[in-house]
């Protein structure tokens, strides 16, 4: 296809076009074709005219779904070079690091970071940027049009309204075809963990593959829940699905879309491996998409729900998009996983609290959310930018891996292999900034590194705890 | 003390009264004389006029008091007769029946009545009261002064700003005296007890006590979390701690205040060998709370907790002050739990979501949380007598119980001990009424009842529904 092509790989007629909203509609066809692989990464957009012409619609309308599909990172527009689809390839500055790692996905036990000028712990979303306002008139909206019976003890999988939305709106960002009965409202992705250890235990699961590095927080959790974690582990193309072959797991967690803390995507060919791990031992796949919204450089990686949805449980939150503190997420287990997990939240907490499900599926109706989203994903850009230019001038021998999207990345210093990271965590703090040591999130030892979240600082306030973080590893 | 008396059994100097808010400081005293004992029940309150002059106070600062305390249901004010303090006991229609029951603490799964034209399954209160008004100004205060940090992951027992009201909230009003790091906010009831569950099971409890009649939603949920519930029965004294003492249980669930669904309160010496109990076996009480706030014509029982910090777990929530679908609730469990309390808490969902505590905390802080349990106080009792009346007149033969406090009414039908009543329950919803029948919530054979929670509906409509439960009764 070329600039010049039309819309046949559109596969669609502006007479199914809903009268209103056209711009919508034209941006989810485009994204569904980028996700379909119908337009692969490098491809040309049509020309705006060319395209608006073919469709029948105003140049405008195309011209605004481009700059949107732009925002969500999935296509470059390039002056006077046109509109051209963006490749999965991760744009790390430095080459990836033969130990990678991965960010909290959950919090793991640590001071709380409060007398730290610079709290740069990985897995926590710009703060002070939650929509205050948008939320405020969303609860409004809820309070005034709630019925009565939306307050009492409700479906133990949420209320359907919230439902509904994450059904759309999976399907459309995520490739995700779920009815909204399939989905269970969850107090975020730790809650799905718990829900899904008490069904595996009870069907006689006991050993639960896990990214190395990988999730310190997830690792405890189920620990805690009596299942024994297996470390896996995971290189330039993620899980080595040939290590977890190996292992007599009956299940993987798994953070596919953008790996904790190493940043990687999830190879196709390692993405078909595990599906046919997963269809050959019957085991389940426990994908954790905790930070998917979060992408600048690359198109989206569909999840792995979206192929196999008899194998995989997909879960996700508001945690890295909102805030953490709303607790607010969504677990689709397989089919045949369903009535436990409904029956396991049920015996938790009855279901999750209701009017909270309720602002939260208005803001996404009304299209707030995807304005937060468009809002905090520009900003998001801009520091990690800085974080790179301030690492290239400070530390231009670390290794920076998993910059193309989420909310923190890593750095290795492949050059001084002996450092102990926890040490040098322990020596930025002093110097005012906390951030995770890679080691943390490690079962197998490997290159020291350090995690580091970027979200919730300014670009001056990021160039200034970069300097402490060199200074720190020069005093070592 | 006579009705001329003056005012040393308050103990209190007018020095000792903050500037502002008088009239709180003398309902407080008043409240824990009460509470304490000093004022036993059946006693005269001091004349307005001597409390007044004895305390330096205006009298419409003591007169405004006593109206408040009459509000809680603590007191009544006779013309000419001077206000004196209520017993504590039931008044109910009929004599205790001799095999008691309980209300739904936890909802069990059922029909969700949504098709009935009355809806009078037990434990939810009226929603359409709902505070909408006052919780979006408190959320609009909470957005506005909100710190970042407090969207973030926060403490898992729960934000400090709602323990610290809640410790002092139940101090005032259950003589709980727990400090607010003692308190872990949860979602609810429920959550409590699948925590609770947990920790239990960690520590080799394996046998609970649970009340028969009892919830059998929470005998369901003991299960679904390992445990093996032994049913111990209950008289018109509350539990039979001879009965419990004879099991090898090494924990109970119990609902003294207002036991569910017979209403009955623990009585003095059942408390004492309760406590004598767990003393002696090291055995833990688990009190569910669940409607103390709502008392209409009793002095207010402290809650276990009061006395034996060590051996009882106290819990709480808001699904019967303000609606089911909040999902927040609090646990006090014994110091010796507390870590594994809070570790199980964590490793659930990390925690509660913040915003609506800080939003509940608000709303106590400022008072609208009394204001609003003083209106819907005094609509229930007007509900209620609305019941009572209908019973007297359509079914007198009825025994009714457990009058005296809460959301609902037992019903038992003594002359016709071999009625089914899951077959009676079934006529009445057809006949357009959801209630539940008593044998729901009971491991032995008993007296025929039915279970009626009248918060939710207006005095006319209960009339109705009355008469429409007497027809299936008469038709049986």
């Amino acid at each position: 296809m070329d600039d010049g092509a039309g819309s046949d790989f559109l596969q669609l007629h502006v007479a199914a076009a809903p009268a209103r909203g056209r711009t919508e509609w034209l941006v989810d066809a485009l994204r569904t074709a980028v996700v379909d692989g119908r337009l692969p990464p490098g491809s040309p957009l049509p020309a705006t005219r060319n395209l608006a012409r073919d469709l029948g619609l105003s140049r405008g309308v195309v011209v605004e779904a481009y700059r949107r599909l732009a925002d969500e990172g999935l296509v470059t527009a390039r002056t006077g070079a046109g509109t051209t689809v963006n490749g999965p390839l991760d744009t790390a500055v430095g080459a990836p690091a033969e130990t990678p790692a991965r960010s909290p996905v959950l919090p793991i036990p640590t001071r709380d970071g409060a007398d730290v000028e610079f709290n740069l712990s990985p897995g926590v979303p710009d703060l002070a940027a939650f929509p205050r306002s948008a939320w405020l008139r969303a609860e409004r909206a809820v309070l005034t049009g709630l019925s009565a019976g939306e307050l009492g003890y409700g479906d133990p999988r949420g209320n359907i309204r919230l439902r509904a939305e994450l059904a759309a709106r999976l399907m459309r960002t995520r490739g995700v075809r779920a009815h909204p009965d399939d989905i269970v409202v969850v107090s975020g992705v730790a809650q799905a963990l718990a829900l899904l250890a008490d069904v595996l235990r009870r069907r006689g699961t006991t050993r639960v593959a896990v990214e190395d590095p990988g999730s310190r927080g997830a690792r405890d959790q189920l620990v805690h829940w009596g299942l024994h974690p297996v470390a896996v582990p995971v290189d330039a193309d993620g899980l080595v699905v040939d290590e977890l072959a190996r292992t007599t797991a009956q299940a993987v967690l798994i953070t596919p879309a953008h790996q904790f803390p190493t940043g990687v995507v999830l190879a196709p060919q390692r993405r078909r491996a595990l599906l046919d791990w997963a269809a050959g031992t019957g085991g389940l796949v426990v994908e954790d998409d905790y930070d998917a919204e979060h992408r600048y450089d690359r198109a989206p990686v569909p999840a792995l729900y979206a192929g196999a949805p008899q194998h995989v449980a997909h879960t996700g939150s508001t945690s890295k998009t909102l805030a953490p503190g709303m607790r607010l997420g969504w677990l689709i287990p397989p089919r045949d996983l369903h009535a436990d997990v409904v029956a396991a939240k049920h015996a938790t907490d009855l279901g999750s609290p209701g009017l909270p499900q309720l602002v939260l599926a208005h803001l996404m109706e009304g299209g707030e959310y995807d304005r937060h989203l468009r809002l905090v994903r520009a900003r998001q850009r801009t520091r990690r930018d800085a974080v790179l230019a301030a690492l290239a001038e400070h530390l231009p021998e670390a290794r920076v891996e998993g910059v193309a999207a989420g909310l923190h990345l890593l750095l290795t210093l492949p050059d001084t292999p002996d450092l102990d990271d926890t040490v040098l965590a322990e020596d930025a703090r002093r110097g005012g900034v906390l951030l995770h040591p890679l080691s943390w999130h490690r079962e197998r030892p490997g290159t020291p590194g350090l995690i580091l979240g970027y979200a919730a600082h300014s670009p001056d306030r990021l160039h200034d705890a970069v300097r402490r973080i060199a200074a720190a590893v020069r005093a070592r």
